[in-house]
């Protein structure tokens, strides 16, 4: 399977929530590879992760990380591909620290941030994005929706069945 | 020039923030369409915008709202496409209310949420998913980051210029 | 019991909470059918849910969500009936996305919300506005603030004895 | 014209923003009454005001005030009436004081909280919740509504009249 | 012992926040009654309560609430005596919402507000209020500071001791 | 005109909001003394001033501060009088910095905090204190509440006459 | 082994995040007092050990404190050593008063403010000042960045193991 | 004069708030370079500047940035030398964003964080780490402090003169 989708990871620590995405990745047959560099620790990883990553193939890039949550920002500074923010929630401020710094980037340099602990948001909009050019990520997250729909509707249907 | 960005704004007070979105994309040589559809006062235009996106071969939304703002969740409800969620600041709580109100999207319909009033970003961002599939998107990206550089750059060495 | 009052809850996740707004229903007397309807996840469900609401005899809506909470907003861009909006913490941010992104609505359509998981308090509300046109409701409502006052007046008594 | 809704303010200087609720009753031709009485200042006239507000055939009562923003819920606690929480921005925190002190209201005493200065929205909830009683006033709604939606039809139509 | 301090709480739950008050209160040699009154759900009590406390021989009340905390205001409004805001953390926005309720007052209404489930302090309060008029409170005051300074200073002693 | 008040101000920027405080207590006929002496600048100042607050008659001492507002607490760890708070709101943060580094003050050294630049509720809540032993403050202080009081209905009172 | 670093808590309740700095000066060799000194309850002891900092030859002095988090301004007023300010988390408000109390200090007195129970950084950064005159440590310094740089990439290097 | 503080802004919009730093420098006779990078438009100048450093005898680094304010991190993460992290108030958010994304680093690369718009503190606590080995500026920060002292104390004179 053709690694499209860079997930990298400031701690193991994050792990727990990053293999949400991971979940929905493979549940899309979209290929990945899922790194720890730390924006801070190692500076140099990052910007080489970031540097080569168009010519490793990759189409996207999903950056997990908390507090001052430099990580999406570093690597989108270095790299022209879409990158994809993941706000983790670390010990104190709930998430927030982690979401503004994530989300709040200067004019230029874009991040694509979805909700605190949105893994699976994550890799969703990973696929959305490589939909774009692969009709069958397209079917298949319109299968994806319809899918989630029943699941409601299901949910809902037994919830009515018990209720009356 | 093929229209493939949709720009949905709450209302025609966003458009001074809007337009800057427009520029970019103009910059880059995307065609897109600007619509003044709101989730509240005109759901049904909303939902339909949402629907036909695909079939009228809009690639990606950029979704601008203020308050509890839930256009661009509206629209991610009700399409494949990828769905670029642009907070717009409000009268009082600076922005924080369109900021959560947008990212914090429930698992399976995401939100690429940039900045408050980050619409440069925004527009920057629909260029970087569109290179996903246009080669050419994705050099035009590469130079618009070199020629930021050498912007900061300059007016580094004039700034030099004037306090050495 | 005629059907006045629809509670949507975004998430099956959610009905600990939304049970406790049944329980006062129920106390009054009052009709309701509770559903799990997604304003993300089940779009078409919720416009339909709130658009044959009146038709359907419904008086007034409670709709209890989360994060991103749009569930309210959603239903009330699709009836003109009273819309009570129930924000509901989740697991980061404590409730503070859910309580914007359901009050701060923009003019024209209302959202009534109460406090955070304030469940009770929702089905109280809905009991006020039925009492609009039903004398035996205000009476119960009266009823109730009475007895609440007592028990409060009786937990005071009961302290004054045990630690005097 | 009967006195249906009586609107309260904490203060003269609260009167810019409650004016604006004020035309949208004109609209809907909802009588009201306005008055000024401070739930610190003048507790005995509001505790009056509000245990009189049924006798003097009032339905439903707007409560507009900031900072520690207790009259809403002052006026809750003594009357069976539905109240509604107009949280108004004052001159610190951006108003996020007046929305915690309205709609965070303990169990047992509902507040229907709009949005921070949203006066528009409170007398619209105002006309929803008479709608109950008044089938005039549900039409007045209905048509409310779909006035709003072609102004924002209107809106972009013009807009792509000048923008294409 | 001579009843100064008047305390009240709005609910039952927060006894165990108030005890602590009481063991302060006690320490000091400082007469109290405690009372279960709501603002919300016995507002005729609470007024009462406040309206009689200078008769019944209080010289100050200390309050305490949660959530929309308008217990302190509503005490303060009806009485001349000095009211202290005692904020009590409920299970939601952390002791935010309660604090920005007790102590954001309007002008011409104070409350004397310490921090979140700081019921110690609010009894030293009391003490301190009480010894502007009562030399040996003020005597026992300044013992109480020396007092907890040599427990500081034992502290870092055996701390010395331990980690040497 | 014995001086019973002592108002420190962390910085003379402060006086616009601190002079409000001092035409309270001129109403009141409260003596004070006005000092600028900075926790941060000028240390020894600071606790020269609390620790002979009270040999030089001082009965209460308001400090007005902003930021990390540190001033109230080093004057209440140097005097055994009670001091109250008056947060002043800065260039930043809205005050938020301010209140919570005055009101979150630790077990054992209470700081009588009021509203965000609530200057005149400052000098009432010093009144309310001196009040404990100054009957004629405290029949003062019942005066200005009921001219308060009054104040209110003249302005509802007008306000009836212009707008029926 | 010289003292060189002075390190203050408000509380021995602070001491689980304070060790924390004490093992990574241990694994520089640093040496350091620990203390335990209120900037509130021990007033004195916080200004004598500031005053005598310097001669006692500290180099740099870090204060750990929560709530309304004093202690490091109080110090820092107290000597023109350099002062690190290490919020520590209480138990309402997750952190968020202890940083802002730390870190908003008003201009001419400043504190090296770092995250919010951020033990490790204030003890790092304690050496990199140190550094500023001991190359040993700037040495130190450099073999612990690289240190951490490998322990990122042996647990990078692990998990593409286990993960393939 | 030897340049030893190396100033970094992240555009130049932040250089009025910047040339606070460098006044305080000038007056310290503390020589120091200004330059314009930007962590996200140029990193492999940041990554250059701060590599660099030490080898052109640099031996404090300042960076001032807002929003998402990566610059500290990004420097600190490519130095041994202690950063100074000034968060600069952008347009949304009051500053919160750029005092969270500098100060809540990760463990293992601190960054001394001051005031939002706290420049001139920034340049006082690079003085301060440049005491460590340059006696001179020990004593200077010294008389700063007396200085300091002597102003307020100053103005608390000229202020008693004009208000009795």
């Amino acid at each position: 399977m053709t690694i499209q989708v860079g997930i990298v990871m400031g701690s193991k620590s994050d792990y727990p929530i990053v293999e949400r995405a991971e979940r929905i990745l493979d549940a899309f047959e979209v290929g990945y590879v899922t790194r720890i560099i730390s924006a801070h620790r190692t500076p140099a990883a990052a910007e080489t992760f970031a540097k080569d990553a168009e010519d490793e193939g990759l189409e996207v890039i999903i950056a997990a990380a908390g507090k001052a949550a430099h990580l999406a920002g570093v690597l989108a500074a270095n790299t022209a591909l879409p990158v994809i923010g993941l706000p983790v929630k670390s010990s104190t401020l709930d998430g927030l620290d982690s979401l503004l710094s994530t989300v709040q980037m200067p004019k230029g340099v874009p991040v694509a941030t979805v909700a605190i602990d949105g893994a699976e948001n994550a890799a969703l909009l990973a696929v959305q994005i490589l939909s774009v050019k692969d009709v069958r990520l397209r079917e298949a997250m319109r299968s994806y929706k319809s899918h989630m729909a029943r699941e409601i509707e299901a949910a809902d249907a037994a919830f009515q069945e018990e209720h009356r």
